[in-house]
């Protein structure tokens, strides 16, 4: 399955896609694809009714209704750094050793197509394709990176978006710049496990005004995604709907020569193989 | 008013302490101490009810009962580091020139007598008193840092635990060692401003098996209360019932000659002005 929260910021209603062009409305089974849905087995339960909804051809049009994240504000938002070897390059910074994390504030989770702001005072907004994933169940202490797939309720486009001198040139912990609102578009939907053949080989982009910046591949991940989550799990508990950032590859602003941020008016478009695209219009502060 | 939130883990039920033993019971006013309540003026909506209660008698005895957390589980706890001069120095480095700020996970957040368990693979796991802050309002680019009084819902006993080789020996970022489970008993109340004459000289302690290892005061703070609230909000928008620990004077464990770290059955005994004491036993990894 594919799931997406369809309407407007604040009141988006959870779904699933049907195709190119249709979803089913599933907001009389759960009341959003959040903590709770994602903790009680939700997809395995809308599965059926939403299989017996296609068949019967109890569809909606997409249409230009907005896109919100396919997930409710998460718990927490993780974010693993310098996951990709020639990103770590690109940056100075050596290979690490072990997973980098920080995190982002759960409020900067926006819909996939949202407007991204630039915040006051920033001279360096930066872009970041990243596979998201989401947590599908409390999980701590995993005995094996085997296990982490059971704790993975699927997979997520994200644009970690970032500014480098709030993040490294303010006191040294990256949250700083990682956490203006609007700084995590996501979407447009949620896949399922069952839906990607191999998380570890998927293709991902980043356009800036059309010009290419990051192309990528999942397989370039120096910690792929089951590593990451039994990782975590060995230093905090994960919750159900928790969202981690994975990390990005090569060609983000900072790493050009000479660097280059986004300007208002500036349009990111991105994807990641069987995960959609999505379009971020950067607009000034407010 | 002093919240409290009294009950099993998970089962808190919402109060208002009424001197040292009893409590008022507002179960039938609030559902709970969380982002809702806080972003709709919940205190200033139950002062009335409140002081009719207390004046009518209408209060029960704490008696045994569990204490939780004084706040629901917010939204995001953010912390700022080294933010005593003399704790800077204790853990070897240099005094920052501006708040530097890292987070917990969310639900480190425990009671105030519950125990703290040492993470597994721990070898650091230490100990800092701190003055929390708790947010009121949605709060985002403050004008000034006069401002933030009104952004303040009140003010709490936290215990930032921290493992320390996770911290700073495992890839860079804190978070690492701050969001191991039960790493962030907070109470036994919050305390609303008017409560509190002055923020800026609160004298604060905490004891390990009896020791006295941290002694300070929130006037030795570099970052005040309302700096860092008016810091903060430039840079990520703080959402009601959001905890800001705001560092820890000197005596944590890694500044000890040579450091001491906690072991299972220590216990912690900590308080500061006006916020009450609490008291942490430590056991170890389950």
């Amino acid at each position: 399955m594919f799931l997406m929260r369809i309407g407007a910021p604040g009141a988006e209603k959870p779904a699933v896609r049907a195709g190119e062009t249709d979803y089913v409305d599933v907001s009389d089974l759960v009341t959003d694809f959040d903590e709770e849905f994602f903790g009680t087995d939700g997809p395995a339960r809308i599965a059926g009714p939403v299989a017996d909804r296609i068949a019967a051809g109890d569809v909606r049009l997409i249409g230009d209704q907005r896109i919100g994240a396919p997930i409710a504000r998460p718990h927490q938002i993780l974010c693993i750094g310098l996951n990709y070897s020639d990103h770590a390059a690109e940056t100075g910074q050596a290979v690490p050793d072990e997973p980098i994390l920080f995190t982002k504030s759960p409020n900067t989770l926006v819909g996939p197509n949202d407007d991204v702001r630039i915040p006051r005072g920033s001279t360096k907004t930066d872009w970041e394709v990243e596979l998201g994933i989401v947590i599908g169940k409390r999980t701590s202490y995993l005995g094996s990176v085997e296990e982490a797939a059971a704790s993975i309720a699927g997979y997520v486009l994200v644009n970690d978006v970032s500014e480098r001198a709030f993040q490294m040139e303010r006191g040294g912990q990256w949250v700083k710049g990682k956490s203006a609102e609007t700084f995590n578009p996501a979407g447009p939907w949620l896949a399922t496990p069952d839906e990607i053949p191999d998380v570890r080989d998927l293709a991902m982009w980043l356009d800036v005004n059309g010009v290419r910046r990051q192309t990528g591949n999942t397989k370039t991940m120096i910690f792929d995604p089951y590593f990451v989550v039994h990782y975590l799990s060995q230093f905090l508990v994960l919750e159900p709907g928790d969202l981690i950032n994975t990390g990005t590859p090569p060609g983000v602003g900072l790493g050009l020569k000479p660097p280059a941020y986004l300007q208002p008016g500036d349009v990111m478009t991105l994807g990641i193989e069987l995960l959609g695209s999505a379009r971020q219009q950067v607009v000034g502060p407010r």
